[in-house]
């Protein structure tokens, strides 16, 4: 099968539109036609070959929605003609991870697919004749790609796959790392540092959880209007103050927030978002992914004291069993997607959609693949 | 009121024994005769000039017991010949702290007893005329101290005060970080870093609830029997290793424990429990208290992919709600004290005490003051 593919075939280049061979899917694995992706801070930071883990020539991507074209003889879940979204985190419902009830890191094909391998040790994707790598078990910047069963959900067929192609990364991770890592309660106050597609949806996610001081932090003030329109009520560009930002925040909130998100990627706001929690409960929550070797750190007075270090990987959430619900939602009203989608783009454009990414332009870009 | 007391005059220097001048208590505060204390390592690392908030001339202990001599006016919930347990965590049920049902750590006298003052700014203890001060209000190193009502427990006469003088500090801290900070449940695998009174109380803790593995971590082999006999099951010393502790651990373990918890006070033994704990869902609990300045840190990597990085003081433990029944375990043998108690001195030789414990030899001395 002949697949149009953006390739990233060195770090720090742009992507180049290729034409590659992709091969049929082997047991457990499901071919799917990509109609809509979009490109989000991870794949941008593993070309930018700051990923140690990151692997070339590959196929990056790992948000977008599709349809099933072809399957392996042992797969059950799917059939050809169902409506999917590719999951970075998969479920397989049977091994240690997914059986302890305590996470959504499910570790069958852990291995693999950190190394940009389907399980068998090899790759679907080859271009003129050498393979090329897959990308987080999803590899959505190529029209026809090949993932395992276990890293792909069915959906309704009748939600619109443009919009809840969103909800294969960012959004969901916003929105589970409140109502799973955190768990906030109602009435609570939080902070959310960092407004791009995550924390705009954990804003949503706060507003759905009934907190009731939601203050978004970002220095970038064109941020707040969209923002304030997820749920935000207070708003805070670290450059209006002289003086470290957790200090302006607990005196905001007199003696500091239930709840921080750091959703940049950036150390030293971690140790802001964890500094500005509540003595004796608040809890900060690490979304960001950080550059390799960079290193959080703060007096352990601060976790001596009640504060409570943690992190959210895809916002906790089970794409099997939890995503066809998200997808229920979306369509019942009470996740709002369309907000994310600032931009829409051909496939083809897909450089310029990092581009708009980088100059801090875009929350979402929807490429599209055509007919 | 005269009263014999081990005075810390200079950070660094042995404490003296002298007679010190005790003012009778203000309107809420209580006198209490001491009759035992022991020495923790908090009260070693104020001595030592390390502790940025020590103050000199100062009256240090926070582990003993005794009986109320006298009650200013206000006082309600103790009267003379009560046996009680002063508190260095007070509870005074009515701060924003008590009242969130999340924390032990209640504000009511916070910034002055940081100090060592009592509320109204001055303090009780002065020597030739000059005013010394008190210690985590409680001062237990003087016979005859002045704490706070909320500072206080009422126990059970029928208890031996010797013993249960231990549940004021470390045995509590570490049975309450298992029960209240970490909660682990039944079957886990817990790793605890450190044997001194804290550790081998959490090892206890860590019986209690059930736990199937209990690992117990020392660099000094000499306190393996005793970690055995209160419960561990598996024994490691980092010297027997020219590898991470945390990898030793995470192999023994298949992946890491679900628990670790921190009785040292190293920043670098707290990353090693951090890091030793199980992708997806392991806790490490820091109780000891570092030296000034000095930092956690770790890969931001631990925590998003599911490890949480908490603290506990006194064991997220009530003291003035909680303790009675702590006491009542003890006598029902649900608890063991006796086997803390390795030295028994008179409190004139508390700088024997102070040795013992720099020198590793002893778990807890009980320091008697006579009759």
């Amino acid at each position: 099968m002949k697949s149009r593919a953006a390739v990233a075939f060195e770090p720090g280049k742009p992507l180049e539109i290729v034409e590659l061979d992709v091969a049929d899917p082997k047991e457990t694995e499901v071919m799917v036609k990509i109609l809509y992706t979009s490109v989000c801070h991870t794949d941008a930071f593993t070309l930018s070959g700051d990923d140690p883990e990151g692997v070339f020539p590959a196929v990056l991507g790992h948000e977008g929605a599709g349809i099933v074209v072809k399957v392996g003889e042992k797969v059950t879940s799917v059939k050809k003609g169902d409506h999917v979204i590719p999951l970075y985190t998969p479920e397989c419902g049977k091994c240690e991870f997914c059986l302890s009830g305590k996470t959504n890191l499910c570790s069958a094909v852990r291995t693999t697919q950190g190394k940009g391998l389907m399980p068998d040790g090899t790759t679907r994707f080859s271009y003129n004749g050498k393979p090329v790598y897959h990308y987080m078990g999803t590899s959505t910047f190529s029209e026809y790609t090949v993932v395992n069963e276990i890293n792909l959900v069915k959906i309704d067929e009748k939600a619109p796959l443009d919009k809840v192609s969103l909800l294969g990364c960012g959004v969901t991770t916003g929105l589970g790392a409140v109502e799973n890592t955190a768990k906030v309660e109602a009435s609570a106050t939080a902070a959310v540092f960092g407004l791009g597609a995550i924390g705009l949806a954990v804003i949503q996610g706060l507003k759905k959880a009934r907190a009731e001081r939601i203050i978004a932090i970002d220095t970038n003030p064109d941020k707040f209007a969209l923002a304030k329109k997820m749920g935000a009520t207070e708003f805070v560009n670290p450059k209006d103050y002289d003086r470290p930002i957790q200090e302006v925040l607990i005196e905001m909130t007199n003696g500091g927030v239930d709840y921080s998100f750091e959703c940049i990627g950036n150390v030293e706001v971690m140790r802001s978002a964890l500094e500005a929690c509540h003595k004796g409960w608040g809890e900060s929550i690490i979304i960001g992914v950080a550059g390799a070797g960079k290193e959080i750190h703060t007096r352990p007075f601060q976790l001596v004291t009640g504060r409570v270090w943690k992190g959210s990987a895809f916002g906790g959430v089970k794409g099997r069993t939890q995503l066809p619900g998200m997808v229920k939602e979306f369509m019942n009203g009470a996740i709002d997607l369309d907000s994310f989608i600032t931009h829409r783009l051909d496939f083809t454009q897909i450089n310029e959609s990092f581009d708009l990414l980088h100059r801090g332009e875009s929350i979402r870009t929807i490429l599209t693949y055509g007919e």
